[in-house]
């Protein structure tokens, strides 16, 4: 039977490996709609490669140039946010939710109300709405398979275990570039430096967050809200190779992990394929080839990013959506030169310990202290070069 | 709700695992039957603290005292093949067969024909007389729960998977005690050397087959049987630390597995709990104080065990029956100081090319043939030392 599928982000990394996926299945998948922030031409492509019947861009100002891409197609194109909720509520067995930032909130909200099958590779939906995304969720009827390895792993061996089974689970980490780094060293890395990450391929921002381990600790929170477990039942261990993506402890003691090649089509397809699976092109794992696995505690000291995640986490409220701004404002600092690589979790910490917000109830109160936060971190970053 | 459970080879380490597990749960388990080879006394006890109902022994010579032992306790005492297998039929909602050796089969055969939950320990009964205990299974709708490490780790990380899912099983190995050694070393191994099993404490027949890796290739015919795939999709994988039990790949490139402390009371419990889990004392795993897990291919020239067991799974029929019983009859050898190390597999080898057995259609074919090869052999060593 034909699954339709419905891309937003179709543009991204994601939204291209699940185009890979669903083109090498022409019989198995069905496009509903895709969108993109920006590029209306690769959109407008995408849309007559796989006969959407809906195109959506972000950017209201490219809606012309999405029109005349799509021009005799039979897609209808549009534009703007409400738009980009009218894709992702669209009637489809399943959405793939890869938009980048605070822009998937909304889009992502209107999915989970639809009770929809979503795959989400969107990290904001849970770091900064997870309390109202599960609880939509649970009201709806709506399931979450997570695209991204750590909670793809945790999905995938929790499988059909009851939660009450689960004594904990374990996020690996492959400690980034600065793992054996002395101290004095980190605290003068360079953005070139930070931004070399050893196993994956990945943008900027998130090569900076593996490398202070934020992006570990942003994990945590989405694991939190995902598996339903409380913070002191979610592990972090250090494993450099990256080859386990996370494990889950059971309460006989047995632990099973997930492992596989650095390939995001192997998540990807497992939500493409749920509850079933199917056939990738990616490179099969060689354990004998690869021959050493290494674990390790994280050393919370040199990396204090993970830390103050589990605090933010344990803070509730708004503290995750803080956390998630604060630290992305003083990461695109930290890529401007402006400031030192220790500085981000510094920004972090003092954005944490100035909030002062309830804990918001709708999206839009997510995206208002998601914009607040921005905006002091900024004026406070000012100040302090002044 | 309270499950019923009889234990075949109640005295013996896993039934003591078993024990222990039941007792720490008085109200999650209700005991009916259990058995023992030759301790009268000990089953005698077993059964008077557990309530049993039926106890078997199976030497009729011991039948007086396991009366005595149990008089006035209200459990029946029983003596012979018939009695055990009576055990195994009794109404139970899982039976626990972890007799030794080739005594296992016509009690398993009789709680497979009545359609049990079987938590299988006795390797014997695969190894020997795999198609006839599966094809039986598939007729009463019996299931084969495996105790063993290996492949109670595949089964839990299979779960509730489609099997068309599943693209191979790989099989760990801690590689014995002459994992790193150098041929001439090998051929120079003592018993004492042999038995020295790096990770598990065992008995010697069984350390001696982790030293020559026929184990692992009983093991390898074990889970032909347990899960449905040909030789080519199960793979052996040296894996010293012995803490990733095994592995499942899927047709996705995604690989699970389950690791955990060398204690038989975890994947004991999966089986006394199943499909649910129960909490037990066992180790939890820290794998940063681990530390490092490698991996490595196996050297079949070092270890021609591996590569005779995967032959005789090809070769089918009586081939598997030939390879265990003759394997045992060199191991005793070899433990007796009669026999070179070297020797265990040559004379496997030499009696699998001698074989000109039928396939077996009956368990009592299957112990017919086992008995000719121990004759065999025997016969074949005393003249090959005179």
């Amino acid at each position: 039977m034909t699954k339709t599928i419905s891309i937003l982000g179709a543009t991204g990394s994601v939204g291209r490996s699940t185009l890979d996926l669903v083109e090498r299945n022409p019989d198995r998948f069905e496009i509903v709609a895709v969108t993109a922030a920006t590029n209306a031409d690769a959109l407008a492509k995408i849309a007559r490669r796989t006969g959407a019947k809906l195109a959506v861009i972000a950017d209201e100002t490219r809606l012309a140039e999405l029109q005349a891409g799509l021009a005799g197609s039979g897609c209808r194109a549009a534009a703007g946010e409400e738009a980009l909720s009218e894709a992702a509520a669209a009637d489809a067995d399943l959405v793939i939710a890869a938009i980048v930032g605070c822009a998937g909130l909304t889009p992502v909200m209107a999915a989970i109300e639809k009770g929809r099958i979503v795959a989400l590779a969107n990290k904001e939906a849970l770091v900064t709405a997870g309390a109202l995304m599960t609880q939509a969720a649970a009201r709806s009827g709506a399931v979450l398979l997570p695209v991204d390895s750590e909670h793809n792993a945790i999905f995938q061996c929790i499988a059909s275990a009851r939660r009450e089974d689960v004594s904990k689970i374990i996020l690996t980490a492959s400690g980034g570039p600065f793992r054996t780094s002395p101290a004095e060293a980190i605290a003068a890395a360079t953005p070139a430096q930070a931004v070399a990450h050893p196993n994956w391929s990945m943008g900027a921002k998130i090569s900076v967050d593996c490398a202070t381990l934020m992006n570990k600790g942003l994990e945590l929170i989405e694991a939190h809200y995902l598996f339903g477990l409380g913070a002191n039942r979610i592990d972090v261990v250090i494993h450099p190779q990256s080859v386990v993506h996370s494990l889950v402890e059971f309460v006989d003691g047995s632990v099973l992990a997930q492992l596989g090649s650095p390939d995001m089509r192997i998540p990807i397809a497992y939500t493409l394929a749920w509850p079933e699976r199917m056939a990738t092109p990616a490179q099969r794992l060689d354990l004998p080839s690869i021959a050493r696995l290494d674990f390790e505690q994280p050393d919370l000291k040199r990396f204090p990013a993970l830390r103050l995640a589990r605090e933010a986490l344990e803070a509730g409220g708004a503290a995750p959506i803080v956390l998630n701004a604060a630290n992305e404002v003083a990461v695109a600092s930290f890529l401007a030169g402006e400031i030192a690589f220790p500085e981000i979790a510094a920004i972090v910490e003092r954005a944490l310990s100035a909030s002062d917000h309830a804990a918001p109830g709708t999206i839009a109160e997510v995206l208002e202290i998601d914009r607040l936060t921005r905006e002091r971190v900024q004026t406070a970053k000012q100040m302090a070069c002044q």
